[in-house]
């Protein structure tokens, strides 16, 4: 077995572990709406690469490599995967992109209406936040966890992904320089990517040293991981992808391959992700295989 | 001057110390889009009673007599107004309640649109809990401001108010029960006032006793407001209410004097604030006048 299909069957299982943790997410003697709590769960449970939550327990993993530390990460893992699933449930509104499917399946406003889909990003955005106050029934410390909600509601909130998306939308008709692509890019993606590595490894007890190395890994891999996004929605497979290309061509919206050519974005992607692995050797880590493999496989992923 | 005029003062005195401190919620450094952060602040500014800040500090102080306690609430009471404030952005959408006007000024997506609307609330429903962290840097420990964040994603969340909201446009074609009808105000009002006093109770240092006792005030208290505001709805005078009247007999929508009469109603706001102020003197307060002088205040309001 090679590495890469080891880091597939590491993916594929930590997913289907979160997976598993995100049925619980919501206590089951909660009274909730019927209908919300299936909206909710609905894009919840609509599958995806898992990435965001991933990172959470690898990052925790790599600093403090014992199985207390991954599974004290969970309740974070679920936290950012519900941050993730609320934001592309409000940005297929009709007001915002107005897309009728996301991976293969009907957008959540196609199936439960306008009003119970914005209710629906309402009510997982809220209880992320809850969420991650259940990492301290797991041994993490009230400060840390306290530290991690901060953390969580700058990068999420209007100076980071809300930020990102409002600039996105602002400058639909006059993204013209890179500098604003990036300001977008670092906020509509990488901040959660930065929110997921930094949470982690929270958990996992980082020093500041770690922690500061670690943030400069996980902004490399998340700007590029959205070039990445760029180069496939260009020249990538739909049936692998799941969605259709070339929409952002359609959208008319700037993309690193539009901005920069299509050779030099994947040069970008290579030596960014050959920066965030240099990052990750100045943080000392009791375990950091996976999160090299992680990037390599980001670099050289075709979905 | 008389006890009532005293009160009205406090209540005006403290509302502009709130609308003070909402003033720097956002850090001026952070990086924001300027129409994002117009929107956020267009909603934020403008106005109303400021009711569910005012508990938080007035039960602070109610438990803890020192200007510390009272200090060391307004992180959380800018909190909940944010909170506040975002599902008033999320309600007033087209694809919820379609109103062109709140308190008299046109509503956020009249002015931003839409997309913008929804981010803007996006934006200050996540940007609450980053106000609950900052209470930490006036004394409040880690651990309580972190039992703020889990009640305030409970209090506001799909188990609290979105969950109220949510049963709210599910049974606008058939809310036929009392029963139904308190589902829908508990969630939709009483939980961010039982929040309010809660929070405010554990800035304080709150015994588990006096927790228990000002919970119960606030839930009499909750109900008792939500009436009250069906009542005036249907009976107030719309210079004073600053909307217009009869709206929710144009939408349909059941109420208390609508399921048990108007004289019904009007007894049901005096037995429950009654209640109310039964629970409080049970909570053995350093300061319980304020709070007093709020339940009396809320039922005898004409707006």
């Amino acid at each position: 077995m090679n590495a890469s299909s080891t880091t597939v069957e590491y993916l594929t299982h930590s997913a289907s572990e979160i997976e598993q943790a995100l049925l619980t997410a919501f206590p089951h003697d909660w009274q909730i709406p019927h209908q919300l709590r299936e909206a909710m769960m609905y894009s919840l449970e609509a599958g995806g690469k898992r990435l965001r939550p991933i990172l959470v327990l690898t990052a925790a993993e790599a600093v403090h490599n014992d199985n207390l530390a991954r599974k004290a990460a969970f309740p974070i893992a679920c936290a950012i995967e519900m941050i993730h699933t609320y934001s592309l449930i409000h940005d297929d509104l009709p007001a915002m992109d107005n897309d009728d499917y996301r991976r293969g399946k009907l957008t959540n406003h196609k199936v439960y209406g306008e009003a119970m889909a914005i209710l629906a990003g309402d009510g997982l955005l809220t209880h992320a936040f809850y969420a991650v106050t259940q990492a301290v029934k797991q041994g993490v410390s009230a400060q840390v966890a306290l530290d991690i909600v901060s953390d969580l509601a700058e990068l999420a909130g209007a100076t980071g992904m809300v930020g990102g998306q409002a600039a996105d939308i602002l400058g639909e008709q006059g993204v013209t320089s890179l500098e604003q692509l990036e300001f977008i890019h670092l906020h509509k993606t990488s901040d959660l990517i930065m929110f997921s590595v930094t949470a982690g490894a929270r958990v996992g007890g980082a020093s500041n040293e770690q922690l500061i190395a670690l943030q400069e890994f996980a902004s490399k891999l998340g700007l590029a991981f959205q070039v990445q996004d760029d180069i496939l929605d260009l020249i990538g497979d739909e049936a692998k992808l799941g969605k259709p290309t070339q929409s952002d061509v359609q959208q008319q919206k700037v993309t690193y391959p539009y901005l920069i050519g299509m050779e030099e974005s994947k040069a970008l992607v290579e030596r960014l992700t050959a920066e965030a692995k240099q990052a990750l050797m100045k943080a000392d880590l009791a375990k950091p295989e996976r999160l090299f493999a992680i990037a390599d496989y980001l670099v050289n992923r075709d979905h």
